[in-house]
């Protein structure tokens, strides 16, 4: 581990920052498309019930993992009277329904951890009920760890007097870094973008900013050029959906164009990867091209004429080229 | 006049081509926030009721235009007992009133000219009653038969197999335009952005386009550069809501920022322009900004948690430099 400051700032930590626990044999996750008007933890009980909350978008990016890692949990404590092959069996179906549920999501690198998991436990005659729960624990340790290492590396970013942009939401990591800057009487100003389609930024970012007591103001998409041209902007810093080996990386629909702007404006680009070698360049990224009905609607209310068609690509990718420093998830064990 | 082909392709107009009209002594706007659900006019009867429909922004652009030259005419008709000192008084204060409606928009262009024939009329002994209608009514008819001739522009511009991003709603002329284009035999693919916070383009742009039964595709404004990298669109054309002598322009927010994104896959960028010289430079073309109540609800349901603030900067500023080619309106007698 590095070394730190012998005077670490308490962390607050936001409700989006660990979406989904288990709770006896229940995984609850927090409904994120009901924030920011109420706290509601949906009731996944078994994979079908999983692959729905992530399809749905109830949860989001890294929600969707710790749904994914904890629906394996769910599946063994599901499956008290099958054999530890037939076990072993379910929980490679179990990987196999979760890897389809979305095509941009890189679910099959952690699956497959699991399915590793299962497989040595068979092999090496280790009661898998007991194995595979404690890797996958261990596992979102780490993973916790890490993340709260990674907060507390944003909060040493921001700098006193900064106005940072952001674009959809980052899970919990930003606001926690806000409060972060807080204690160290950083007066940071937050420009979020509401982030169509989905309103990310309008319904999860600037609400958990304001939980954290930041000043945060909320701006159309179409107003980023404007507010940079305007000086008003001084840093962006945004999340990644998925990280290539080469830098480039995968993020909410809108990312890329801001990248371009922060770079003809000479404004630092800041993004937070999970590291990874299994995708070398931002072109081996299949960009999932969504239902434009969530594009042509709102509040299941129908925005354009009957006829007209739309165009929804999730994600787009942002070259390496337009990263000023990636804060990376410290993944030395 | 311009030479012509003899041939001249018919011209299907579109509702928002020619937004206000009198109708005996009511002016009728039409609501364009109610398109695509239904084709409503608004009957406007003078100055104030006037200047409710440009601030509520019933009518946008051009409309706005309309509805101010034609509010004189109704304050002629509504002021038969007035001498004509009196009824020119009238006429110079209802041009102030219009003047203050909206901020950006440079009423006091036209207003003053309002103000000029009466004037005129007072000092010449004319009957200020006919005179100043035949003026507003000549002028308003030179600007028609332009904006059409514009409309035969801009269908030039399309060639066969383009592949045109709008933003915003250019009040008719790219819809019209695309009706040209298709009896000539052009295919044309057109992507409207949604154009937050009002939706313009999937509201009015996408709605008008399909009504001329062009192929149109909605995107959100996040996805401009995403469409671009893709190779998607290969022109941009935009209207304009201010023009300046260097070139620069203002148009709705967001068209900055696709000026620069254009400029960067060197995509050709269009922009329709009212030529004038009464604004140097971009700098100074004061920017309204608007209630951010429009950016934080819709349907007037608040999209955000209560206490964050929204900046929503109605128009943002393109420099000249980013412009490919300016379709100006020929302003030539």
């Amino acid at each position: 581990m590095s070394k730190r400051d012998t005077t670490i700032p308490e962390i607050k930590e936001s409700p989006l920052f660990w979406p989904a626990r288990l709770k006896g044999d229940v995984l609850l996750v927090l409904d994120e498309t009901l924030i920011p008007r109420k706290l509601h933890y949906i009731k996944v009980k078994n994979t079908k019930q999983a692959v729905e909350v992530i399809r749905q978008m109830k949860t989001r990016a890294f929600g969707q993992f710790l749904v994914v890692m904890q629906t394996f949990l769910l599946e063994v404590n599901n499956s008290k009277v099958l054999s530890q092959q037939a076990l072993c069996a379910k929980l490679r179906k179990t990987a196999e329904r979760l890897n389809k549920s979305r095509p941009t999501f890189p679910f099959e690198e952690v699956t497959s951890l699991v399915v590793r998991w299962a497989g040595q436990a068979v092999e090496q005659n280790i009661d898998i009920r007991a194995f595979v729960p404690k890797c996958i624990n261990g596992y979102l340790e780490g993973i916790r760890a890490r993340r709260l290492e990674r907060v507390r590396k944003i909060a040493g970013v921001l700098k006193d007097g900064d106005s940072v942009l952001t674009h959809c939401n980052v899970s919990g990591e930003l606001a926690m870094a806000a409060y972060i800057a807080q204690q160290q009487n950083k007066h940071i100003h937050f420009f979020a973008t509401e982030t169509r389609p989905y309103f990310q930024g309008a319904k999860l970012t600037a609400w958990e900013l304001r939980r954290m007591k930041a000043d945060v103001t909320l701006i159309a998409d179409n107003a980023v050029g404007s507010v940079m041209a305007d000086g008003l902007v001084n840093k962006v810093i945004v999340g990644s959906d998925r990280s290539c080996a080469n830098g480039d990386f995968a993020n909410k629909i809108g990312t890329y164009q801001i990248a371009v702007l922060a770079n003809e404006f000479g404004i630092p680009f800041y993004v937070l990867t999970q590291p990874s070698d299994k995708i070398k360049t931002g072109a081996d990224i299949p960009v999932e091209i969504r239902n434009p009905q969530e594009l042509l609607t709102y509040l299941n209310k129908k925005i354009v004429s009957g006829v007209v068609s739309g165009f929804y690509p999730g994600f787009d990718v942002v070259p390496h080229e337009l990263v000023t420093e990636a804060i990376a998830l410290d993944t030395r064990a």
